[in-house]
């Protein structure tokens, strides 16, 4: 029982990433998906502890949240926190297209930033961060992955087009699960 | 004193279009910069209502926040309620590039949507909508306004082009503050 984390989330693709660090490590996840208020904020740090505060008063238990964000350099930070809510509106072709007049690989730069809210009953939350810098395709490639995944490359390869287990060597969410696993490892369990 | 609410906004435009409609009225608007967290919700009501009863626990008094979404029909509703964020970082050069490739008039329709958040302590927030549905035009016109104002036009006529007043007889705002302000003479006053 000591080694079971809630993992309050929607996604299922973000649950199976968590999975593939966390099993190996002697940690169960387990997906809950009652949702949480997301914040408006620049900072993904703090929509990610602000929510797992919110989860643990109302589950009563110690739960993590992860909030994702992707920061295009040419596009002064663009998506940023709203990752999410600017894939499902004009997706990947959208940001392709905002991309159209953006010139050579230094200017398609662009990060992924994960983060990890982890929160127990009377506590703050405390938050763990991994991060990826890359660059914006100019097309989509691949089948793997999900949002993002087929036009953020690393090295000319897409996430999408990588497989899983390279992704989970190098993406944002891997370390940033890393970390959390690390440290819950050593002081989580209780 | 029984006739004046502080309006929480950084926004000084914002504070112009809500005096402009309501010092008429006998309503003094008293801005305060104090700030509120932003929920990341696709319902600028829920948004309005979630901050105004945050500031409402810190100042300890009536106040009003104004939210305002831009829902683009052919790019899926973007940015709706991230307007804000998606102008500071794309602006309107980044929406008319999305826009490229939209045709006639009828694909290019778009809302806005402006949601007044009224609450004093010890109730729940009530909000107050106004919308108004134009255009994306193809190109920037005008200087007048704010944000989206030179690339939304009503009749062919952009926002930013129409000058204040002909704005505030049709715009979203002028129309939630024109609710707030005969709901607030005749309930509000406390």
């Amino acid at each position: 029982m000591t080694n079971q984390i809630i993992f309050v989330t929607g996604n299922p693709h973000k649950v199976a990433e968590a999975v593939a660090i966390c099993a190996p490590r002697g940690i169960t996840i387990v997906q809950n998906d009652c949702g949480y208020p997301e914040l408006q904020d620049d900072d993904v740090a703090r929509v990610a502890a602000y929510g797992a505060e919110h989860v643990v008063n109302r589950l009563d238990c110690a739960v993590i949240v992860e909030d994702t964000g992707l920061y295009i350099d040419a596009l002064n930070g663009f998506p940023g926190p709203y990752a999410a809510y600017v894939y499902d509106t004009i997706g990947n072709a959208g940001i392709l297209t905002l991309m159209r007049d953006t010139g050579g690989n230094d200017e398609r730069r662009a990060t992924f930033r994960s983060i990890i809210g982890y929160c127990k009953p009377g506590m703050t939350a405390i938050t763990f961060e991994g991060t990826v810098t890359g660059r914006i395709a100019y097309e989509e490639r691949g089948a793997g992955g999900f949002g993002y995944d087929p036009i953020f490359e690393i090295d000319g390869v897409a996430f999408a087009s990588m497989g899983d287990d390279a992704k989970n060597k190098v993406s944002h969410r891997a370390k940033s699960f890393e970390k959390f696993a690390e440290w819950f490892i050593r002081h989580g369990k209780a």
